[in-house]
């Protein structure tokens, strides 16, 4: 028998949803609307129309538009229009309902006024845990965590432990791991529900609890802890101070965001573009390429400065010029490739396994290898093709050359980026070609330079 | 009070180990070994030489050994070696201890032949489940699924189900959902953990359970599942056939190592290189980068051919040999970001949304506004710096030419992979660059044999 299986269509639940807004009939707009998933709910929220959300707001408490906002905080662009739509209390009472962590995430894209009336309009213990989250440095551990985990003491027993568990699992983030903490709020250890499931109800805690706790330091990078929940296959990590003091928890799907974003700015850095752009309006797409665009076309304005100081060379012998874009294509392909790599080696290390100058080392041997290979190649097609080995030879020197030094700016520029505390995925693959364009010019200009007499 | 935490230093841990392998302790071996994490006891076993790692095999069970392999499974580069190491009895059981879909993982490395020798050395019930997900396709739902799931009937109370928990708690992949089925296997409603805790002892799992199912097609994409768990913020999805009986179940930690693959993939399709490529030997990293540098040389000399034919015109008029890089560079970035943001978009999207069409319309009309203001910057720049408006007209033109060309190859090679079923990140960006190349210069030099009887 084939039973109906949860099936979402945007379209066709608009169309429901706006009958029963319009009917304004309360009743069935609630029943219809709060069956949906909570990521669906938002997906039917963001496309209504600001007088059809306004409507919403009347229908839904601010707890049930929090449990809402609470799946999508990350994907809202404009979470400050969605926020002054809703009478003040009602939006400070929705982020009082949230999981502090998201709620900070959506305050944080509001001016400092707005953030002050919503917590002075909120309840005093959630406007306390979100000013203590406020004060953490953006993409820090501290940033991303939540302070709603369970924690109890190790000397009680599985059955006290579960009954606790069962009075705090509405309000805890996530009740699958249960950290032991001592009379100072010092972590001692750490227990699944799965182990309180599978032990005797009358084991003690503190016989079962695991003391081999992987935590990370509320200052640590956003990148660095996801990083440990990916690689120890975790459901969340516990965060703590110097002290070891428990400060909140991180959970896997905050994580995922993380992940997702840092593979977005990587993906982004390489081209020079904002690869989120949401807009299908052109207008709004290129006014966000063009200062990458203009930007490099004025660097590129330098490489054709340097072509038009040797433009008596090249009406000299003309033959130069078509090689011109072969060489810089090549090393600018080259130090792309050598740009990723080195990005993400950067991305991937630990703080302390970061050994730069054996990756700029490694680089410039790959570079040099490469250069050699396609530098051969080259001479060897002109050679035969031109017939005209000392053209060949002008080539695949000036290949050999350029491809060297695009595979070590393609490395350096992001380590020295990484080492001055900037993204190294900004240095962007356009400016590595751009860059490599010019590089590449000068070097095969100079090298034809002092062969020109023999070639002609 | 200061509690020590668990630290994690490789060096040290494989000092404290060899000590222990080389003195032949076992007892010593076993209790240093396995107080680590799995993930870190993979660091040390994935850092000892072969004669060290033989050793383990006889001080750890086959079933330890399955614990450490499963957290590691999709790092593992040479899994046939390490197997290859075990006698066939040790990997086979090892196997078998194993989440079928981690061994499938695994089994899928190696040679039909030694896949089906282990295979027959196993338990029946494991080589059937795991003979089941081989006959998956590669990256669907159904390869990545494991049956390892908990399930139950409607018609019982929150303590029979928690009972039934208890017992399956040891095998399953993840507790804390449980499917609901009917007699013939039929998914029927989900229920988490944390509902079955929270709710009475005595309610009925009918009354509480949700009928919402969100479940994903065994034939479906891994990377549509990875964007459905995201997005719904979930623990795990159900996996499907087309009469929704329940096969199996995808976690989330096997959705991280998904959903980072699909980024290395775009990132390394833009880069034209494996950016995961681990070797630091410089030979090893030049032979994997060569065959595309080669390859876009070959495509690159079709450019030089191609200027060549225009050799009569340089010689004329060798300030057009200036601009070429520039008009081809900023082609190149240009169509470079439209190739990132098409990748992307077609990656975001569901099969359904796909409207490829508009998203090349999109792209056309994008590249013609950056071309419009690039040619036009360009145009003015060159007009004043050369005191020659013809010539920076001819070199305006061409760049607003080029960079729409560019920009419409740049969403439509990637969208015509997409259709003809291959991976759209191949497309790489050097591919994109140096075939804008060519028809940058096309378009440049046409351009300027018209105009260079008024620009002499």
């Amino acid at each position: 028998m084939l039973e109906p299986q949860y099936e979402f269509e945007l379209d066709e639940a608009l169309a429901k949803i706006r009958e029963s807004l319009q009917g304004e009939d309360i009743e069935r707009f609630r029943s219809d609307f709060l069956d949906y998933h909570l990521y669906d709910q938002a997906q039917i929220y963001l496309a209504l129309a600001p007088e059809e959300r306004i409507t919403m707001y009347h229908y839904l408490s601010a707890n049930e538009m929090a449990d809402m906002f609470e799946i999508i905080e990350e994907d809202v662009e404009s979470v400050e229009a969605y926020l002054l739509e809703m009478n003040n209390q009602y939006a400070a009472d929705m982020l009082a309902n949230m999981y502090a962590d998201n709620a900070v995430d959506m305050l944080k894209q509001l001016k400092d006024e707005r953030i002050w009336l919503y917590l002075r309009l909120m309840p005093m213990e959630a406007a306390r845990e979100i000013r203590a989250l406020l004060n953490y440095e953006d993409e820090t551990a501290g940033a991303i965590m939540t302070p709603e985990f369970v924690s109890i003491v190790a000397n009680q027993t599985v059955r006290s432990a579960m009954a606790i568990l069962k009075s705090k699992a509405p309000d805890a983030e996530t009740i699958y791991y249960i950290y032991v903490v001592n009379v100072d709020n010092v972590l001692v250890g750490v227990i699944s529900l799965r182990d309180l499931i599978v032990n005797d109800e009358d084991m003690m805690i503190s016989d079962i609890m695991s003391e081999r706790i992987v935590s990370v330091n509320v200052k640590e990078g956003q990148e660095d802890v996801a990083h440990k929940i990916r690689d120890y296959d975790f459901l969340a990590v516990p965060v703590v101070d110097e002290n070891n003091v428990l400060l909140g928890i991180i959970t896997v799907d905050d994580i995922i965001d993380v992940i997702d974003e840092e593979a977005v700015s990587d993906f982004s850095g390489l081209a020079g573009v904002d690869v989120e752009e949401q807009s299908e309006n052109p207008f709004v797409a290129a006014s966000k390429r063009l200062p990458w665009l203009i930007t490099l076309l004025f660097l590129g304005m330098g490489t054709s400065t340097l072509i038009s100081q040797y433009e008596g060379l090249i009406s000299e012998a003309s033959i130069l010029s078509v090689f011109v874009t072969l060489i810089t294509g090549t090393s600018g392909n080259a130090g792309t490739q050598s740009l990723a790599v080195a990005v993400r080696k950067i991305g991937m290390q630990d703080d302390e396994e970061k050994n730069l100058f054996r990756t700029i080392l490694s680089e410039l041997a790959t570079g040099l290898i490469s250069g050699l290979v396609t530098g051969v190649t080259i001479a060897l097609v002109i050679g035969v093709w031109k017939q005209n080995f000392i053209l060949g030879g002008i080539i695949g020197i000036s290949m050999l050359v350029a491809i060297t030094v695009a595979n070590l700016a393609g490395s350096l520029i992001p380590v020295l980026m990484d080492r001055l505390g900037f993204d190294p995925a900004v240095a962007s693959g356009p400016f590595i070609s751009t860059f490599s364009d010019l590089t590449s010019v000068l070097i095969y200009f100079n090298i034809a330079k002092h062969f020109i007499s023999t070639l002609m």
